[in-house]
């Protein structure tokens, strides 16, 4: 137990604090860090002030939550779509174009397990320390590759199971990606606008095959006695998913 | 390569078919799976009337959508969110109460590898029997264990670490798989009405925390030259997701 | 020109204020209603601080979206809707169980015209007061009949041409509408849950026919140059529409 | 009684037949247009083989819905929509360029009242007599003025109240539309794509102001004892709205 995820039923809040922190100072009290490790996950800690807060084990999404600030968050309806669109499992090699906050480097290096392998690039020098930090503080650092390097000049790697990128210019990137695939593997983008989307999908057309794009909208449900009904607010959306297969030419 | 996914660009179909059954008879010609198998994942093959379909490697999701007779249909959509939301990942030990006809079974199998185990609870015989024959020739069947058993009656394994029930009285077995889960470990309930939802949620207050009930909406982009546009038709509802994470009790 | 919108493009402020109040106080400076009122509508004032607000006519969904305290706001998108349904036109003769702030009473008595009439039940006196005033203020108060009455006790008016319920208890109003409404006239019923959806559908069953339920989402875009995107934000629900035809029984 | 809505709850399938054609042949059996008649709106007729129909009265919306043939549909949520957002009212006289089957002509005449005009452009000849067809028999002729000209080139009337543009090129009509508007009017327009939505947009800047771009979703709710649900099927897409207020220029 090196991190724990704290969660105060009212307002629904969650923090995510280090186990050995000594204590958690939150808006409703002290909480008592030593007695959320011995008391255990799932059980329910008091504050100074008498609120109730449940001690939880951290999970993947829990922590690409926290990650928000600076770029724009992935949320799990789009991580968990691209997760089984691409077909990664325990053992994949998987490139990642654009670590950004390293957010979803977690979520991947969490599926790939000990034996895969998630090569995550980055241009920007203060994301690229800023995702190792998260990595190593929440994730699995030993299953990440970083590399301060623009995905659009190329990509090292050969035979990988799946691409995910999310850049900016992910058409400047088609072509390398899709050297750096196995065949028949899948390529995943996620665009914020319209436009984006335009232009990655001509840039895939003809070395990808299957291109699909979606976009997904979640709504939350609120019940209570004799009363459910979706919340009122919404995120009306994040991005675009495209997805590919990686095709071969004929060699004439 | 046992099986094979033909891509049929024309109409965007998808057929999956055996490897090694010599020849695949569409409604566009007869494709000889040999050459498609000599060619590889990636490759197009002609048919007998000149029409080119590609050959892919069939993923867990191409399957699950393939199994759509006779019961809902998971989307992935709503599976990649639950497995996100669930938090497993390779190794981890899964029950499933509602088998149906195993698509869910085949990506949970996938998802957990070699280490992990999935124990997939059915009542109907029939549907059992379904589920094996298709975890059997696409998925991992020696990661599955199937039972012939009603879920709401109990579950054998202990602490194990998500849960996932598609039946239609997920109430009546609330209590039982919050015994067989680890504390703080997620249940994940998949229901198609409101009425469910209500009931639903209302049996896992108390023994669940962080209770969250979304539906998923999932829509498609076309993309032609100069055109960009929402795709007319759309699945409006599959069915609610409902997640909550274990709570222990003091002892007093 | 008794009231004029000024609209502040910086972040699409709008102001709904007296065209002879003198003076607008706004947090961008003050603007000066007589220079508004020369310049007309569709022109453009500076305030003291140099910040350009446009002069518009308001519009009675503009007045609409400026009461939206106390009750619940009735959206255009939820509102366009029910007058299509309901088939009002100029002359009708409508009924409205639940004046609330007034906003739809405003709406509805904007489109029936100096020909048509809208009856409107209020059990709270205050609310019946706030709308009276608001009704005065932006309305068409002389086509407005206001009722400090309970309408699940009984409709005075006979053949109307339509009827529109947004109270908490419909259900208790269904048989006193049906009796007001002319054959084949529409009921329309504006509820914020499930529950409550249930509950109205039952009790208008057997009365109404071709009953339909619907929600309605509206999503905002956003263009930029090279950037067109759906908003982040987004109201996820407001409330679901039921509506249905009256059908009269054969006399045996 | 000119024209009769016959509904059949099995299916929930709806007929627009003339009330003087003397019998209705259904599917299921012949309905007697005379006792249609006879017994009146929301009345129940039995056809020869025993099914029971509803006897309703048209609306404009059940009109529009029937004309479906050979252009894109408006749908209810959009048209309601933009009948809020344009202020229209009794003795609005609005410009409508692309008349189509005359669906939308048909809303907007029945909204704008016998004081009221609806100027409609159209370019194709066949569409012109299509509508005008559609207008004379389920409309208000006499409300309306079919103009056989390109909106693009110029519009006739000047001072109008609104203007409605349902064309693939709006934004070559835009400037033209501007002058016909009073100051502060609206302007509506309607386009598919994403791609006509930026270029409608750019072409709408400086001239309109307070520009609003929505999409609107539409799903229906089923409800049977103790299962309310959503439907499975919806629509995914019809089309964006903008939405703009003409600005006038200062004269230096």
């Amino acid at each position: 137990m090196k991190y724990v995820l704290l969660y105060l039923p009212r307002g629904r809040k969650k923090f995510l604090v280090r186990a050995d922190a000594g204590e958690f100072h939150s808006h409703r009290g002290v909480v008592s860090l030593e007695e959320a490790a011995s008391k255990g996950y799932g059980s329910i800690v008091e504050s100074s002030t008498g609120e109730k807060f449940y001690v939880f084990r951290p999970l993947p999404v829990d922590v690409a939550l926290k990650m928000r600030r600076r770029t724009q968050i992935i949320y799990p309806k789009d991580a968990g779509y691209m997760i089984l669109k691409s077909g990664i499992c325990p053992g994949s090699r998987v490139v990642e174009g654009g670590t950004g906050t390293g957010a979803l480097t977690i979520i991947l290096s969490h599926i790939v397990g000990d034996g895969g392998k998630v090569y995550s690039y980055e241009v920007r020098q203060e994301f690229m320390k800023l995702a190792m930090r998260n990595v190593n503080l929440y994730g699995y650092p030993e299953r990440v590759e970083f590399k301060l390097k623009d995905i659009c000049e190329g990509v090292d790697e050969e035979e990988v199971d799946a691409v995910f990128l999310d850049i900016p210019n992910p058409w400047d990137a088609v072509d390398k990606v899709w050297k750096s695939l196995k065949p028949s593997r899948v390529l995943c983008v996620f665009v914020p606008s319209v436009n984006q989307v335009e232009k990655a999908y001509f840039s895939m057309s003809g070395l990808f095959e299957d291109i699909e794009i979606v976009e997904i909208f979640l709504r939350r449900i609120s019940v209570t006695k004799e009363r459910v009904r979706p919340e009122t607010r919404m995120i009306g959306h994040t991005g675009y998913i495209i997805t590919g297969r990686k095709v071969v030419k004929d060699e004439a």
